[in-house]
């Protein structure tokens, strides 16, 4: 193996196949990079328990002067082509024991692993895309993914669920105390459901962030995994494998009391008054405890409260509009409010209450799309 | 106590009291700020082992309705300011039992502790000022704070060492491995010397970030303590009880092998060399680790290099000066000389060594007022 490539182009293309690195392994070679040279082509893979990345590198710095076929430990790898500060590096093997790197007056060594340990990868076949575009998912892969659970009680709820049915998508989340789910239309194709790993999907969405944001994007499906290709970047993820949740019952279809905030205003008064709710108490519910109250009485007045040992805090919000049939006090926790909002597209924000028992919805004014759900707390009275 | 002040004047006071809040305490009162609220004047006070600070506020918004005394919970009283959004917030005790904070349609009461509990704090009294300019005061702790230790084996090099004698004021810090010593010319002033917490340094350097650059700043000595005043802020500091090592025969006079480096050069060169350079093994003796060799031939070739259990790294550099009289190999920590080079004040930068076993010197070229020093390592071979 010698090849000399541009620095800039070979960073690029490492810091894809650096979200395919696992964090932590009892396999010692995945913590390598696996380098594949042809008489013509460069191949960059890494691989862990969920993700696998192949790289094809095709640039016209590219200089095959020999193929050849190892694994070099992707940390010391990467950090060392980030640090480089030449514009061409030249890469060999030496004795098939280390990697040099080597630019004007700079010569690295790194000590190699034996690519025969490295596992072979089964990528899924290029048949039968599903398109979307990329900026539809990278956006829904943000106001879902924060939503699942991150704990193993019901591992399904790991991830987030793709269901398409007819030209809808439906995207879900849930830990179980929350939800998030996202519509979207798309083109034909026939009927799936998935569940892709949380962690895949943070990954996918900064792998993407050398794509084309308005570009389609290529999705292939095989038994328990899924591989998006995108300019020439292999990513592929296992699915998580099981039964998600049938939640079509769970987001309530109307509600008797409506009220609508500018959103902003909303946040700052709910990031203010969890300064003095209780703290995260229930780890085990995986409940970031921060509860507080919200009460609507006949005058439509809308006060947000909280208290813990430290003081109490009240403010009088001010909504753009209001519908109330009858009064309501309801508990919630402040944190899954405020991750909501933060996801949803617009200045005004619709809340829709059933009652102090059953969970209630946030959503965009003039955007349906996005569904934000809570389930509320008892409160102790 | 009941007064009212814009929120943006509090917080910024508040910014400054908080560097005299401890991280932790047993002493539970000590984790509040106590407020004096006189017929006139505001006056808030935090305090911890090494430091106190006193802000007396004075600012045409500040209405005193009437006066009193309290302390609140420092933290949660801070991050209430700082969460505020309105103009002005009206700030009152109710029976002695909590602070209520109000503004617009906001209401946040604070549980407080008993003011009776709050220690006596005996400022030093402020005669016979030692003036110097808190640009180069602030500058002067940037220089030497980082080189101090940070164990407590001789508790005397957790501190900074300033000693006046005549004209000139010598700062130095060193945790015995490496050293930072800046001789600074001053106005006429009795000798002293003192040894400052590096921790006091870091949390004046902070306070001192809203007064004027460069304005004269006065200090006030009294035993084992040292008051800082500026605007209208008391800043006192304990001082390290005991004799600081001599350090005036660790700084050789002169060399036989002196190189000159483009300084940023050299620290890119540094950085990545030590890359492939041991981890921290010696956390015991407060070196890390870290160590690269830095070897000048008979040819006047110098080059930097690292091994480590990864691989091997080597670099040939350049210097645009160099006078040898013998051949050298010399290993040092990375994270030293790094951290030397990074407050050194020039684009180009002098290393003079006598021999592989004696401590080196780095300063800038055309500035000898800063000296960086630091003890080889015994290369292994």
């Amino acid at each position: 193996m010698n090849f000399t490539i541009d620095r800039d182009v070979l960073l690029e293309k490492l810091n894809i196949v650096n979200h395919g690195l696992p964090t932590k392994t009892p396999m010692k070679v995945l913590e390598g990079i696996k380098i594949d040279v042809t008489d013509t082509d460069l191949f960059l893979t890494a691989t862990n328990s969920d993700i696998s990345i192949e790289v094809l590198v095709r640039d016209s710095s590219l200089t095959i002067q020999e193929g050849g076929r190892t694994v070099v430990p992707g940390k010391v790898f990467i950090d060392l082509v980030k640090a480089f500060d030449s514009k061409k590096i030249t890469i060999f093997l030496i004795e098939d024991r280390s990697l040099m790197l080597k630019a004007d007056r700079k010569e690295y060594l790194i000590n190699i692993m034996d690519p025969n340990d490295y596992p072979a990868i089964d990528f899924v076949t290029l048949e039968n895309p599903f398109t979307i575009n990329c900026n539809v998912l990278k956006q829904t892969i943000e106001e879902t993914v924060f939503a699942c659970s991150t704990m193993n009680k019901n591992p399904m709820l790991l991830g987030v669920n793709f269901k398409l049915m007819g030209n809808t998508l439906v995207v879900t989340s849930t830990n179980s105390y929350r939800l998030s789910q996202k519509i979207i239309q798309v083109d034909d194709y026939p009927e799936f459901e998935i569940t892709v790993p949380a962690k895949s999907l943070d990954e996918l969405e900064k792998s993407l962030e050398a794509y084309e944001e308005n570009a389609p994007l290529n999705l292939y499906f095989a038994k328990n995994k899924m591989l998006v290709k995108f300019n020439d970047v292999l990513f592929q993820t296992r699915l998580l494998d099981g039964n998600y949740p049938n939640t079509s019952n769970i987001i309530p279809k109307s509600a008797p009391i409506v009220v609508r905030f500018n959103k902003d205003e909303l946040l700052t008064a709910v990031n203010r008054v969890s300064l003095l709710s209780p703290g995260d108490k229930e780890r085990d519910r995986e409940i970031t405890y921060n509860a507080v109250a919200l009460k609507i009485d006949q005058t439509h007045e809308v006060e947000l409260s909280s208290a813990n040992n430290q003081g109490a805090g009240k403010e009088i919000l001010i909504p753009t509009d209001i519908t109330v049939s009858e009064p309501l006090v309801i508990g919630f926790s402040s944190k899954y409010l405020t991750e909501a909002l933060k996801v949803l597209p617009s200045n005004e924000v619709e809340l829709a209450f059933i009652n102090s028992l059953r969970q209630f919805t946030i959503r965009a004014v003039g955007n349906d799309s996005l569904t934000e759900l809570i389930l509320p707390f008892r409160l102790e009275n």
